[in-house]
């Protein structure tokens, strides 16, 4: 049998374990050599296939591919680039599918959001059209979790379990200060448009008088009375009130709220940061003392704190991916099928990709409570275990011992470059 | 023997490792129950005390104990709260005489930073003055690690731990960002005064490409112009930027950069959060894509990854304080003594309180950089056995099971109240 290459790419914002299904896919590459030749990967994801800018992968050794499980981050690079409209210009899949061709490489594995899985159904229809074999997997990964037709999606697990460990851990900080110091508390968490992570710092309430008390959905309106009178309510009851806030929360205009008209001392936009927009309001109205914290890019990139859940299942589908390029499919995403929720058992399901390009699944309503500042017991069921288990980086003077490829470049084979949009 | 009641209060801000110290107290007093009937707590800290607002620590389970020595925060909770001036008004000292007295208790264990310890000392001096015999034990406690006499202090390695943690994980983000998105990140950290934590975080930098590029401490006086040409030299070389900035830097005229002149919709001050400011003014320097984060209170709270060596030295500090008691000493605070950098190698050493009351410990210029942007070697070998070691908690349902205690409220034996000033 004639050996061919595998591409792997990484897309559009990184995990804590997207590096975990980039070692499912090279592992498992590895042992099908007789089949797989072996993984190019695209440097800076697909605008490495572009510009021919590509990583030979076996010159890494088999321990170094291993720490990819535990090491947060994309690995190969990543970029948020979005192809051309296919009916409008057709020449970067035609660029691609050169590449490709000039580097053997049949099997295409895609690893990103609904944008990256709508890219590679689009290679997938292309590479049919020009009669190019090749097999085009995408494999899920996002931490916003709104990828359609998979129960969940490898990186959501992590960023869920650091919130939800984060607002424990500062709600018993400031029970202890609430006396005579701050009794507000105000966690920024990621998600522009759907709340699912906001909604996982929820899982840390086991009581009622447990941190978060109220959290802010993008997919409900911010009514600023309402909101204040309930964080009056909550210090009166419980002496203090820790708040959890998506960055995308919208007022009744649908206006942002981080962008309520911040000026910095220029008069200058203030972009960013609804966590202090919604700890000075409350200052204003209720004259309470409050800290905030934004925790950006620290919850995704935090492996230290990764679910062993979704480590498990982020390296599943990478090797998963792999084991349907070799049965000679196309056009599909391995993904996460929930068996049960309690024990929880799930296994690796298949979708085609044009069911999961550019559908946004958002959080049901039915996953926050009527008041709209909760999360109900079918949220729980459905997050709960999704941050189970911990999955330990290891450590090397007291520092996770992350790895650092390589990164060999592979030598060019056409002689056209390729200028990007 | 007559047995007589000790007394404990936390202090001040809160730490991951505070109740270890706690923990340590009790235990160490259980064990030594011929002696030592109870341990009291004071509600919220001294102000538990001035009020008579106490808990009753032996309604706690053993195992409730053994479980502060990994919870994070303030179990019985602290305060901000300074006691007057004793030259101009001894009436809140002789409150807690009185309270004390009323209660037998002729053990005070008070932990916390610097005031606390001022404190602490008073009290026995009065103590001393009235005949009443006390024997009064500071146990050292602040993420700042500004206390002098001790090697450092318990609360600093955990913060340091998470911020060094951070910052690498957030590092290897930006990396595989940079190409087309997000070049530069700010990751801000406490410390007004004192530049400890900043510098834990050059921990994470191995290799001269490796987060974080730059650090900004309160100890240098912010450039704006400087800065800003290293920021592009290092995007320039790397590709991107990581920076950690404290939060207390200030510019040549002395005043806080955080200050420096936000305005929110309303036109009033914007406090807090000198990360934004940085981002900014890098974006509108530079026009480089950024992002920012401001870890706060997560920082000091986050026993999930505190550090071992941090954890075991609060505890021995609590078990020491109890020690030194019953040997009949007072007005003495136990400390960490380091025998050796490599192998790191400590024991208890012992100070006297009016050594440590109201001194600040500043970075040494030598663990700074000439350039001011760095630590040196000698500040490695300082800090890096303080973040040494994982103690992790133990996790129910994906979330670590910290101990919520009962704090059940002593009968008040006074007739008389108290009001706080």
């Amino acid at each position: 049998m004639v050996r061919r290459n595998a591409f792997y790419a990484q897309s559009g914002g990184v995990t804590a374990v997207i590096n975990a299904s980039a070692c499912g896919v090279i592992q498992t590459s590895r042992e099908n050599s007789t089949v797989i030749n072996g993984v190019i990967a695209g440097r800076n994801g697909i605008i490495g296939a572009l510009t021919e800018d590509l990583i030979d992968t076996s010159k890494e050794p088999n321990e170094a591919i291993a720490g990819l499980r535990y090491t947060p981050s994309g690995a190969f690079g990543s970029c948020r680039y979005k192809l051309q409209n296919l009916n409008k210009d057709q020449s970067e899949y035609d660029r691609l599918l050169d590449v490709f061709e000039a580097h053997d490489i049949r099997y295409f594995f895609y690893n990103g959001g609904g944008d990256s899985q709508d890219t590679t159904n689009k290679i997938s229809q292309l590479a049919d059209l020009r009669g190019y074999p090749l097999s085009c997997i995408g494999i899920p990964k996002t931490v916003d979790n709104d990828l359609p037709m998979t129960d969940n999606s490898p990186g959501f697990g992590s960023v869920a379990k650091y919130v939800a460990v984060s607002i424990r851990e500062a709600g018993y900080d400031v029970a202890s200060m609430s006396k005579t110091s701050t009794k507000v508390f105000v966690l920024e968490v990621m998600g522009r448009h759907a709340g699912w992570i906001a909604a996982a710092a929820g899982l840390a309430q086991e009581q009622p008088n447990d941190a978060p008390h109220l959290i802010l959905f993008p997919e409900i309106s911010f009514e600023e009375s309402d909101f204040i009178s309930r964080v009056e309510n909550c210090v009166a009851k419980h002496g203090y009130c820790a708040i959890v806030v998506s960055e995308g929360i919208r007022n009744a205009k649908g206006d942002f709220v981080a962008d309520s008209g911040s000026r910095d001392a220029f008069g200058h936009a203030q972009l960013g940061g609804v966590a202090p927009v919604i700890a000075t309001l409350i200052e204003r109205r209720l004259g309470l003392k409050y800290h905030w914290a934004v925790a950006d890019y620290l919850q995704r990139a935090a492996r230290h704190i990764a679910s062993k859940t979704d480590v498990e299942q982020a390296y599943a589908l990478g090797c998963a991916a792999v084991n349907m390029a070799l049965a000679g499919k196309t056009a599909v995403m391995p993904t996460i099928e929930r068996l049960s929720d309690d024990p929880y058992r799930w296994s690796v399901g298949e979708a085609r990709l044009e069911d999961v390009a550019n559908i946004e699944k958002i959080l049901p309503r039915n996953f926050i409570t009527e008041d709209g500042y909760g999360i109900t017991p079918p949220c729980r069921r459905y997050l709960s275990p999704l941050i189970a288990g911990e999955d330990y980086p290891p450590y090397r003077n007291g520092l996770p011992n992350y790895v650092r490829l390589k990164n060999t470049p592979l030598a060019k084979r056409l002689s056209t470059s390729f200028n990007l949009t």
